[in-house]
């Protein structure tokens, strides 16, 4: 079913890049292209289980049903057998490729095991490794100047914690050496003031920040998320619009990021309450792959900085080298760095960093719960880890996103009805565009499937990509491919 | 260091109790008595390498540093190699004793170790397996009539899905067949009604259901969650406070229950907003391991069918065995059942239980996040039910109860000074007592810890069992003997 549509323009770029394939050593037998069994994907299998699926479980949004035991490296397979070349990777999740062999390996070492069936309690009985997990991998990891580590369980979880540092450090500031009034201690029972905080997360319009109470408070993506769910009256201040492409509007876009942080700081100054500290996504990702640039970032920075406002930068998707840096924020420069980075995604394993050791309260059981975090996951982080440093993926995932963007641009160049507003050119291959409408974009996603790629959308008309990290020029070649002659035909 | 100290009292009871060993099967090497390596608990080992991991995470609570690769069965094993018999288990989190023969095989089964390396975004790309790994697992395992689940990552992920699913039913109550529309799709979006929604959840006054921000507001343990972290102005109703023993305070207690429930039923009619949902604990046990009767729980039944609100029960860690039925509720004999139980700690894995379909959000991504539980953890709570199953460990369980009751009862009435309140007749290990102060009962958990015995302590001043489900009566002829000797001593 595959046919073989190549642009000439963006093979010679091709010849350009270069590298040793990292996919070829873990997966000898990864497919060299989409293989197909059904006429269509979900094919009738897929379809059958996700059916019996839903009698027990919301499968509202099954794409399709996978067989995870037949994907590899960067081929996903359904139910059906079909195999599709997955550049959305379970919403940005998967770092190593399907059934990657050294994390096979980490997954059925003794370590893993030993964390699995003996789950700890880990701020009441901690393990004997758990510090050497965590400085083997996730502190290994760690952003420059983030040296402290809370563990979480998901990127929702991250957020809410960090937030719950945020708000028990302004308010340990305000209260200084003094211990808990009476009062604090008796309204908080009642969820009532002054014992329960009427500060507040400042987040931005089209950020995504999770789906529990507080997360979701600071989400501003869409509205299917938000509806019916109590939220906190907490502030939200617009995020840049940015003209593309950015060499053509550089002065209009900066003007943009200036009248954002304006604003920002006019909200901030204006507050009837404390801000505790704002969230902001390097990326906003659900909310549609928008950008700013390190101007705005830095702007960000500094404001938070004057008003004694944390700084806490979301990396849930952004994080773990998709970008062509470990953190997406490296790109930023700041001259200090966030007070707290969250993560999750492409570590399996969630919490968030920071450097202050403040952020962490100074008595027992305030940033608590039974688990805090999963040491199992703290070791499948750590092989993702090494794993990332021994073959240099970062480094790769830049020089592949380059060749990517680069072809990209060529290939939606020739479609400007159809698509624009191409974003993420030095970023890795956290790339996205824009297609016409909301139709036209959910075609292309349908037309891609059919075709042998799994893609996914973001914002309401927006296209994302988030392949793994062991995507490689062959596996862009044959995604490019297939979209270029989506593109003609749709 | 241990002293062989017995009451003749219930050595007697113990002679007519049998039962086969499930333990000695599982665990031949399991210690006999409580090993000691060093003077003190925690001994230099652990301290060291507790200090050292309070440079990167927050080790405030830390009791002492376990080592879980020599933890075997009921005895765990700290950094220094000293081995105490476990009655608190991870704050009621392991069900089969630590590293059960059984269940390491679970976590190096391949169906694991592809559930671990290819994490799915379940709502979006489910595994052709998860439907089978629930339904032999903790479908099998759910309470009577409740054939739907929903699947997260904690307790208090568990129960913030809940309320969301709760908000949710109601307002599609209210709405009907129409569709949301413009004033609520934008206002949502500044976290404004009427699309934020302004019902609530009532919980009750020592319930403690978590600690992430919905969560959190529903909780009322105790004050050092919740200071400085902003809440939800939700209601909270009273809590019986029964008198011990039962027998002798039956009308009292009929009384005390009868207004407790006149009391919820005022607020519930005069509330300014609608109530979604109550949630209960069929024992408070961070708040104190506070009991009621069914009459009580049957009266919140009735209640909250007459007004339509939807009753929540949170067996996060009551539920799987431990009181001597798999779940704590079906010791009420309700009329009808819970409209959700939501579960988490012995098995590894969370989520809520549901039988109306309606609960079932009708459109996708409402009920929605990436990974929407974890095949992982399904898995391990299928092998952990499996092995409940095979070996009839709930009636074991119910049956060691009855024994480590009527023991306690015993020695507990030799100082009725120091220890009251006995509770959990006739509800398996699920027991805790009285202690007459704070100090004592610290002094209580510090000295059984010196003597070998992992103790913790719920509410101001009680002390709760939290043993596995392989906790026979050598385990708790360890533990009386020592107990009885601390009682005289402290």
């Amino acid at each position: 079913m595959l046919r073989s549509v190549r642009s000439s323009t963006w093979r010679q770029i091709s010849k350009r890049f270069n590298s040793t394939s990292v996919a070829a050593t873990y997966f000898p037998q990864e497919p060299t292209e989409p293989i197909f069994q059904t006429e269509s994907i979900p094919g009738p299998k897929s379809q059958a289980l996700n059916k019996e699926l839903g009698e027990v479980y919301d499968n509202h949004a099954t794409y399709f049903v996978a067989d995870y035991f037949n994907s590899l490296g960067n081929y996903i397979s359904d139910a059906d057998g079909n195999k599709l070349l997955d550049v959305y990777c379970q919403i940005s999740s998967i770092a190593l490729g399907y059934n990657n062999p050294e994390l096979i390996k980490t997954a059925k070492s003794d370590e893993m095991t030993n964390a699995i069936v003996n789950r700890p309690a880990l701020a009441c009985f901690p393990s004997t490794n758990y510090k050497q997990i965590l400085e083997d991998g996730l502190l290994a990891a760690a952003p420059p100047g983030m040296d402290r580590i809370w563990t979480a369980l998901s990127g929702s979880d991250a957020n809410e914690t960090a937030y719950k540092a945020a708000f028990m450090y302004q308010h340990a500031k305000l209260r200084g050496d003094k211990t808990f009034t009476e009062e604090e201690l008796t309204s908080c029972m009642e969820n009532k003031l002054p014992g329960a905080s009427d500060m507040s997360i400042l987040s931005f319009d089209k950020g995504f920040h999770g789906r529990l109470f507080g997360s979701l408070s600071t989400t501003r993506s869409k509205a299917i998320h938000k509806l019916d769910i109590p939220a906190f009256p907490w502030p939200k201040a617009p995020f840049p619009k940015l003209k593309y492409p950015l060499s053509e509007y550089e002065t209009e876009n900066k003007d943009e990021e200036q009248r954002c942080l304006y604003e920002l700081e006019s909200i901030i100054e204006n507050s009837p309450s404390k801000i505790a500290a704002i969230i902001v996504e390097p990326v906003q990702s659900e909310g549609g792959d928008n950008h700013a640039t390190p101007f705005f970032f830095q702007g960000l920075r500094d404001i938070t900085k004057k008003h004694d406002v944390l700084f806490i930068v979301d990396e849930v998707q952004t994080g773990v080298g998709a970008s062509g840096k470990m953190w997406a924020h490296e790109h930023w420069n700041l001259t200090s760095p966030p007070d707290m980075v969250t993560f999750s995604k492409k570590f399996q394993a969630a919490g968030f960093y920071f450097s202050n050791p403040d952020l962490q309260p100074k008595l027992p059981y305030r940033q608590f719960n039974t688990w805090c975090g999963d040491p199992s996951k703290a070791i499948l982080a750590k092989g993702i880890y090494q794993e990332i440093v021994k073959h240099g993926l970062v480094e790769k995932t830049a020089k592949l996103g380059d060749y990517l963007y680069g072809s990209l641009n060529t290939i939606l160049n020739k479609f400007p009805q159809k698509v624009s507003n191409l974003r993420g050119q030095n970023f890795g291959t956290f790339i996205a565009w824009d297609c016409a409408d909301a139709d036209l974009r959910n075609k292309i996603l349908l037309a891609c499937r059919e075709r042998g790629v799994n893609l996914g959308g973001c914002g309401d008309y927006s296209v994302r990509l988030r392949p793994t990290l062991v995507f490689e020029k062959k596996h862009a070649d044959v995604f490019l491919n297939i979209l270029e002659d989506v593109l003609a035909k749709v």
